[in-house]
């Protein structure tokens, strides 16, 4: 793809000048629809050391309100960064709805640079270009418009650069080695970016390659390129994506109502005994988890009132504060809605080591919303697949990923909804919209079942916690947890 | 992709029955949404030898009305066939709005096929990757929905259902070598096949791995993912779809208001003599070309009045009758309306050794059709793309490819209009037609240089010719004719 492109199409000066003005206005004009429509713009800039990425940015950006845009500067990942996924430091910087986000290098760079110095597998090489087709796929799906350029010059070229910077005492420091050895051996990365770049030319988010041999044409094809990408996208409201299989190894699960809730009980002094030894094991292993830097993920759903609070806590009373976190999760916040639905899981995600507790989680998407209308149909029916995906990556990076469904029967909810109507310290926990809910419970019950069929992976079971009795939920989670983890420790310590 | 494929999600044979009952129930009523709607629908199966391809389809088709569907069964291509590029034998089969048709396999097979049994070199398998991704692209970006099932078994179903056909004497003739070959080499089968559907593996048109182990449990695999694309593809009437970047080389031309008539002229005798010449040799030639297997396309455009028929009669009525074909290109018959815009000129390419010459191209899109708004404004942004793959293809196939825009001016074309009014028995020359067209000539000109700039690739690039003197415009078109012939006769022999 690379190999094959020609640079010569390139107008006289003067052209270029009118047409700039033309292009330059367009923006100006096309900012205001993009917000006005909420469409969220990733604009990613890839390409040869000294192509002029940070230059043509800064001359882009020139059309846009500073209030509408960020620009990103990816350089190599730091030791912090290092103990999220890979795809984490992106993820975190995608625009939200009616802005845009430009980045100075992606993931490309990063992904080359560690394959061409063999840092990278084959196999690992393949993963990464997994994650970012899907990535980049996922965003798409969701609304977002993807432009990807790639700012191309000749080795000549590019060897002419580094000479004039390195001759120049005040651009010295630009030039660094990475540079020095991709011109030195232009023909291999020409290799390695020609493959990626086909490699990841979906039709939904194409690449465009810019002829970078000078300035104001450079700008010119870029500014044509996302003029053009932003018209298109403003003509598509409401696209529905075509949804993909789930292919993922699953575990084969019960239905709710297969679910045995009776007899599954702890008397009390049973359930302190057993609470106390669990609590113990899970202590010392927390600091294993720490040691080793094994990232980890509870997951909680289940039905009000059905004592997910309650079982939490008996986890977390068992850990050092400093290692873990609960978050809470409640209706998106319009910075949150305003962005790709997982994007609020991907910011709140444990760095290695650490334990983070989600009290209701990302399957709210095929559950409220499916149920709620929060989403298209088109949305949640797709949020299977990228749920599977997303907790692949989660998997992938080496994450221990639990998932409960904490379960009771509707009569268990209905006695349990008017105990705490009935009891004053009780009433905060109970509101309308609990009793709403209720009246929804075939429809959510039908929503659970599928949502448990499509996304209980090998890698990310769900797990079910009958907690008609309370006590035996927690200690069934609590040996679930422990086992989980023990399981990722002798893993790590053998490998 | 195909390798981490898990066959676990069957389903009770009671529940089959119940879902399959619904999922007939739903291709039903989605096929008269289909046919109301307009939708083309396009659903290939491939998969493994005795993976009961034929069988499936039989299934399904008997829940759709007799007149709204085809079943195409492509064999290995017959001697007629490989006169053809590539994807004509397939390309021709496309569905019309609103109808089906079932490929039992496709191009993939064909591909595959050809590979396993190193008749492709890496160079054209890679060209035929190409060509297949690019064609599925331009389907769906031109509205089709393009469904693709991979039938799959183990190693070991398959050789129990070859044995058990071989042991079936009514049934022995349906396993042949290449079933046996594949069942043999399962595991190369497996990586060659695993790769390609990763490889074609399009967002806009996505496998669909069928776990082919149990008759009815393909049939629903197979209608679920088929009623769900047909859904999600009828809720996008009027998507606007990524406009690619235009990476072909191309050749520098001039604007035509830049083209110089004047001058460009030839005194009767003169043009007599040079005419004589160039036809006898073009005689030759066409002999040539006829032998060597080169099969040649010549595409006419120009302004009305502009002299084509006259221009096309001095170039055929050099050659013998039986090897050439005139296409004179009208707007398109509801048929033709109702597909592609480029099947009715895939339909109409010559065989290898034969000529085609068409009056009015595949290039109506980009002048007649943009201006009359016959199509939306991103279905001819995205042609000149479009154009240029269909000609790379024929390009790659060996085809020389013959592109002459009939050049006059404005004063020129008034004079002939009016001549033609003013003389009985041209009269028929000239329409209402004409005349509004004539009004629009700077919109035409506008939207004609801009198809040269964008389609003067420099394996099919544009030739202008000069006909304010119709003679000077036909010997010129006869040298370039008689050169492009020379060289590809020439490159033929040498190679």
């Amino acid at each position: 793809m690379l190999r094959d492109f020609v640079m010569t199409q390139k107008p006289e000066q003067e052209e270029i000048r009118s047409l700039l003005q033309i292009e330059r206005e367009k923006l100006i004009a096309n900012q205001l629809k993009v917000k006005d429509s909420k469409l969220p713009v990733m604009v990613i800039f890839e390409g040869w050391g000294s192509s002029g990425k940070g230059g043509v940015i800064g001359r882009v950006i020139k059309n846009i309100d500073p209030r509408f845009f960020k620009v990103r500067s990816m350089d190599t990942p730091t030791p912090e960064e290092r103990r999220y996924p890979f795809m984490h430091r992106y993820f975190q910087y995608i625009p939200e709805a009616g802005r845009f986000v430009f980045f100075d290098r992606c993931w490309m760079e990063e992904v080359i640079s560690q394959h061409m110095s063999g840092n990278l597998s084959k196999a690992e090489y393949r993963r990464r270009m997994r994650s970012i087709t899907t990535t980049e796929r996922s965003l798409t799906d969701n609304g977002y418009l993807v432009m990807k350029f790639f700012l191309h010059i000749s080795k000549k070229t590019q060897h002419k650069r580094l000479e004039a910077l390195q001759n120049d005492e005040q651009n010295r420091w630009r030039v660094d080695e990475d540079d020095l050895r991709e011109n030195e051996n232009y023909d291999e990365y020409l290799e390695a970016y020609g493959r990626y770049l086909t490699n990841t030319n979906s039709p939904s988010s194409p690449w465009y390659i810019i002829d970078a041999t000078s300035r104001k044409w450079t700008e010119l094809q870029v500014l044509q390129f996302l003029n053009q990408g932003i018209e298109t996208a403003l003509a598509n409201s409401a696209y529905a994506h075509p949804i993909l299989q789930n292919t993922f190894p699953l575990k084969r699960m019960p239905r709710l109502a297969d679910v045995v809730l009776e007899g599954k009980q702890l008397d009390n002094d049973e359930y302190q005994e057993r609470l106390d030894e669990l609590q113990d094991e899970l202590k010392q292993l927390h600091h294993e988890v720490y040691r080793l830097q094994i990232p980890v993920i509870i997951a909680y759903e289940g039905w009000d009132a059905a004592g997910k609070g309650g079982n939490i806590k008996r986890i977390t009373s068992a850990m050092d504060c400093r290692g873990y976190e609960v978050h809470p999760i409640a209706s998106p916040e319009p910075h949150e809605k305003a962005r790709h639905f997982l994007w609020r899981f991907w910011t709140r995600l444990p760095k290695a080591g650490h334990i983070a507790i989600f009290d209701r989680t990302w399957y709210g998407r095929v559950m409220v919303e499916r149920i709620e209308g929060f989403c298209t149909e088109n949305d949640w029916k797709r949020a299977y697949n990228e749920m599977n995906e997303f907790e692949r990556e989660l998997n992938e990076w080496g994450a221990v990923i639990i998932k409960f469904w904490v379960q009771i029967d509707n009569k268990t909810q209905l006695e349990r909804f008017t105990d705490r109507q009935e009891t004053p310290e009780k009433q905060w926990k109970i509101t309308d919209e609990d009793w709403r809910n209720r009246e929804k419970w075939d429809a959510y019950e039908q929503a659970v079942d599928e949502m448990i069929l499509k996304t209980s992976t090998t890698f990310a079971p769900w797990h079910i916690l009958e907690s008609n009795d309370k006590r035996y939920a927690r200690i069934k989670a609590l040996e679930i947890v422990i086992k989980a983890l023990r399981e990722a420790v002798e893993k790590v310590d053998e490998g």
